[in-house]
């Protein structure tokens, strides 16, 4: 199975689009909404979560682990990468080598929580995929609640969004990279807020398309993934009352969550 | 000493409340920041954090538990009271018997985290304590990521205060119960958008001296608590970058937050 985890539900966007490319290809899924956001932890605890996310994913039969979180992919893909052998995939490369090669200037901007922005792990790599290009970056503390609260659309939402985006639009970005699962919900308050020339470039999306080009690339993990009967397992640290709506919003079909401790 | 515990450093609050009202006191003070916010989080998981924090408070000598985060009051204090043999003082009970005590018209507002408004305990508590009263209540997600964010007084946080207030302004309340540690500091933009007329009930100054009643009231358990020379220490499950300003703003003093595990 594929696993893939996850501060919270978020990353079931990624889980989605996964199933969408992907089809045939069983996924086993952990939003740790037991300890849920990471974003505003240290490295350290993150670090701590992702190892034992991780171990359960492992445990569950996964053969390949998708760090579906901005934050846990910054504070812990190095030391998860060193630690199992295991492919690790994260979703922030993905995102990064399109921005580098769809930018025309060479000025993009990157938005995330504070643990992402913060590990400086987009403009590093940025960096490399594409030397000397202007990277900007953003904390937006405040989306995560806001789409967690379903205030997609509010006049609030908005201005927030505006107020955010201001300095890299005075930076004239031309490519947006949304670097937190959440953020593709905003998409359609984002898109008019940055300007519609710039590009946005959606995490979730990005590293999906990774993720079937290395299965269309490699028959050997293609046949060890590959299993078109076996149902997809969701797991949560802990089931909240309004996180079957949400799991569903984002999902886009009813999904069951199954309950364990990590 | 006194042990209080919180989700965060929001029950700072009522540490500093605490020690200005009960000099000579000390506090041994446990933030769960690994597992910050409760308010999102299942009554059962609140619980089981509620209890692992209470037990490391023994452990430190703690011979009484105040419970200041409203969340784990709302979901866990029927449990601690029925598990511990120490006294646990809670921050609901007092805030209820003054607003019962000070409202004319009987009509109060409560507002707080989804975790507490769910739970009912307010309403509960307060027929108990004013049978026939009518009392209205909000959950206010929103507003504790404010609060962390620093945004106090911004023209967002102001708009969505309003938002969260205009129905139990539509009740004519006379009376608002503050139930949640971060909202005394958005006291100067609550005020004006519930009406003047409206009496603010802050449920972390009411904890404070309901516990310094308590105090002079019982001559062993002050005898057993009072240790003047003694400073109070003040622990938290994670240390994130932005901490140690938000402890200060919030205790009005520089603390020095120790790192443990729970």
């Amino acid at each position: 199975m594929i696993g893939i985890f996850d501060s919270g539900v978020g990353g079931m966007t990624v889980a989605r689009a996964i199933e969408q490319l992907c089809p045939g290809f069983p996924l086993v899924y952990l939003g740790d909404l037991a300890r849920t956001p990471y974003g505003s932890k240290s490295p350290a605890m993150i670090t701590e979560y992702s190892h034992r996310n991780t171990d359960f994913l492992l445990r569950q039969g996964a053969k390949l682990i998708v760090i579906a979180c901005n934050s846990a992919a910054s504070a812990a893909s190095v030391f998860l990468r060193n630690h199992y052998s295991q492919a690790i995939v994260d979703v922030i490369f993905p995102a990064v080598a399109k921005a580098a090669s769809v930018s025309a200037t060479g000025r993009i901007g990157v938005i995330g929580t504070r643990a992402t922005i913060n590990s400086g792990l987009y403009e590093q790599r940025l960096q490399d995929a594409r030397p000397g290009c202007k990277v900007y970056s953003q904390a937006c503390p405040l989306l995560v609640p806001l789409v967690e609260e379903g205030w997609l659309e509010q006049r609030e939402t908005k201005m927030i969004v505006k107020r955010y985006l201001r300095p890299l639009r005075d930076k004239q970005i031309d490519t947006l990279i949304l670097g937190c699962t959440h953020y593709p919900l905003l998409k359609k308050t984002i898109g008019p807020r940055i300007g519609r020339k710039v590009q946005i470039i959606d995490s979730s999306v990005e590293v999906a398309l990774h993720l079937k080009t290395m299965l269309d690339n490699d028959a050997r993990l293609r046949s060890e993934l590959y299993a078109p009967g076996e149902p997809s397992r969701f797991f949560v640290s802990d089931i909240p009352s309004p996180v079957h709506a949400l799991a569903e919003n984002i999902f886009g079909r009813t999904v069951l969550l199954e309950k364990t401790d990590v």
